[in-house]
């Protein structure tokens, strides 16, 4: 079943904010079996939201949109929804309690802008925000439905799996299809895609296979479609395992892992504890690790060794080592992860010391030279790695390329 | 005159990957007076680029499209703006030299996938690609502009002033207006008034100066109104720069700055140097200040202090503060930012402690709560704080105010 996708608000048409709803949104229905139609993001214009809106029901059963409500918004969005769904404002008790309660908490007075928040279409039915002040509205129509929910990302990430099963015992799951995700590394989009080409041919038309590539690894999907022909889902597990026998040694995992949760999942089944040292990556990749939820059973810490005193006075690396050969040499990442595991005690780490630009290059060593470490309890390997891309795109494959390499160790 | 913004790929539509193209171009062309009318996100099926290119002709002068292309990506999106804009696809040589020479770079062989990505429709004018082999393609029809820009973000934000100077070439400015921003600190409102009158008297009626004091900063807004007159581009920029040259050393950045970048110019100006201390930003900050070109001159680097044993062991927090107040109180934060001060020889630091989530809540200490201290030369500073939302909204809050607090001290 199609859904359609409407980012509702100027902030991100200009481009001062980036919609991430999207994105979460998408995830979380494609992995059910829907097909994401478009995303559309338009302006708080009132003529600009109702055609996306129109033209967004004709081609999606559903149809979500975010954002475009709120006490300065709901004069556009609002009317709009009602034009199209009809019904007039009506103020919603069950709302206004929940703005007031939100309002008590926080200690603010109510102002009347803030309750017209309470004033919705009747005829929709609210699925109340239990994040924040904004309602989410439930609309339907000739066998559409179009959900409004806020644009604030963590209200509608907290509400999403309360929508979702709502759309669900609505629509049922997508329907007749299926999906998996494997994580690939070490091999670039090309390469693989020659490699994967005999495997390809052999898929049905209702097949598909996506490259998502990201920086340091490349995020492949299988679907397959069955609406359109008798039961083949047992088929699908087949199709998969001949995927994996295609991607061979380069395949790290099935699902979509990022490099720390793969690294983190490791770590946790040897018992290991991980500090991280870092010249170039600048806090990156310890920011990677502390963002998996429940990492503290395996991440003590690490050091931003940014300057050279750093490394020498907190990581003990040698002054003849930066002297002789440089703060971005194997002999620096080798001591700045031996010495992170020795001064916090843990068991595995990785270091990184490059040249993430603009500036820096020195002669032999080009901006996107970065020499990096990974130590465990038995080994310690270090590479040096020649990154393409701008000063974000180099901290970004240099964290990754970290973490794939104490993952390869481990 | 408007822009409409085509998102072509499955990873963005399936939430893969979250998009950052769109944003990137809103900003630059919003900046110079353009006006984004919408964003598309469709799938790598011809029928959808097609339709989205059909619209987005309709409603715009300019239009410009990411992704699609690559060696995986070629046979679909090609030959539609083959279909759309006429030509036939043809070697082009120069494109193939340029793969070539990045192949070269890369030590890769050249295989026969990637040699397509040197077929471009001959209706189109090449814009080479100097960080990628995908080739950027300009198209005209009708008066109407497309440019296919790579999906490559670092390849994107290296092409773009590049894409805009020949757009500007071909249409001028926006047209109706255009406005620049820059951010100013270290000198009073009233100095700066004076330092700029010669400059604001030399101003043309349709020009506007708008001085937006914030806490510690002056955002200054220079705006033009094109409607009443005719030549329009050349001369903003003449103007810009001569604002810039009347403003001299005081200016810190063009745009409004980034918390990360007003704390580092600001430091700056006071040859100050700073470390950074994080428990439940985990690193955030210090990838937050190390993200900014050119910061190595001010940062000094970080610990990130995860665990108790390395609050102690490496930025000497009592066990005593640990054990009556916790880890989340005012002393441990305190004591995180001298430490790290100390042992990194810095002037200035900024420390963090509390609870991210969604795990981790105590009696009185819900997840959110961030103890966050700031310390100059002269003074330490401490708060508790309360965030709203989810693990990363926690982190991204708490970062954002330890880097303001610092900010508003110096």
């Amino acid at each position: 079943m199609n859904l359609s996708i409407i980012i509702i608000g100027d902030e991100i048409l200009l481009g001062g904010v980036t919609d991430t709803n999207s994105g979460l949104i998408a995830r979380k229905f494609t992995a059910d079996g829907w097909n994401v139609r478009r995303i559309r993001t338009v302006s708080d214009k009132a003529d600009d939201i109702d055609a996306a809106i129109r033209e967004s029901l004709a081609e999606s059963e559903l149809v979500i949109t975010t954002g475009g409500l709120g006490p300065t918004r709901d004069d556009i969005t609002k009317p709009v929804l009602a034009r199209i769904f009809g019904g007039r404002l009506t103020e919603n008790a069950a709302v206004l309690e929940n703005v007031n309660r939100i309002f008590d908490e926080r200690g603010l007075e109510l102002n009347e802008l803030t309750r017209t928040q309470a004033l919705v279409p009747d005829s929709c039915r609210v699925i109340q925000n239990r994040y924040g002040t904004a309602p989410l509205m439930w609309f339907e129509k000739e066998g559409r439905v179009l959900i409004a929910m806020p644009g604030v990302p963590f209200e509608t990430r907290g509400m999403l799996d309360e929508v979702a099963s709502e759309v669900y015992q609505r629509f049922g799951h997508g329907g007749r299809a299926a999906h998996r995700e494997f994580t690939v590394c070490g091999i670039c989009e090309s390469a693989l895609a020659e490699r994967l080409s005999a495997f390809e041919d052999s898929l049905p038309a209702n097949y598909k296979l996506a490259y998502l590539p990201n920086p340091g690894e490349i995020v492949m999907r299988l679907d397959a479609d069955f609406s359109s022909c008798s039961d083949e889902s047992s088929r699908f597990d087949e199709y998969a395992s001949h995927f994996e026998e295609a991607v061979g040694e380069y395949l790290v995992g099935r699902g979509k892992l990022t490099p720390a949760e793969l690294v983190l999942a490791k770590l946790r089944r040897h018992g290991y504890r991980i500090a991280t040292a870092e010249s170039c990556t600048g806090g990156n990749i310890a920011h990677l690790i502390t963002s998996v939820a429940g990492c503290s059973d395996v991440m003590l810490g690490g050091v931003v060794s940014y300057c050279n005193e750093v490394k020498m006075k907190v990581l003990g690396v040698s002054g003849d080592t930066l002297a002789r050969y440089g703060a971005v040499s194997e002999g620096t990442v080798r001591q700045m992860a031996e010495g992170v595991r020795r001064v916090m005690g843990a068991d595995c780490a990785v270091a990184t010391s490059g040249i993430a630009g603009p500036g820096g290059a020195v002669p032999g060593k080009p901006v996107g030279t970065v020499w990096i470490a990974a130590a465990t309890p038995g080994d310690v390997k270090a590479e040096c790695c020649h990154f393409r891309g701008d000063r974000q795109s180099v901290i970004d494959r240099a964290s990754a390329r970290a973490l794939a390499m104490l993952a390869d160790m481990l």
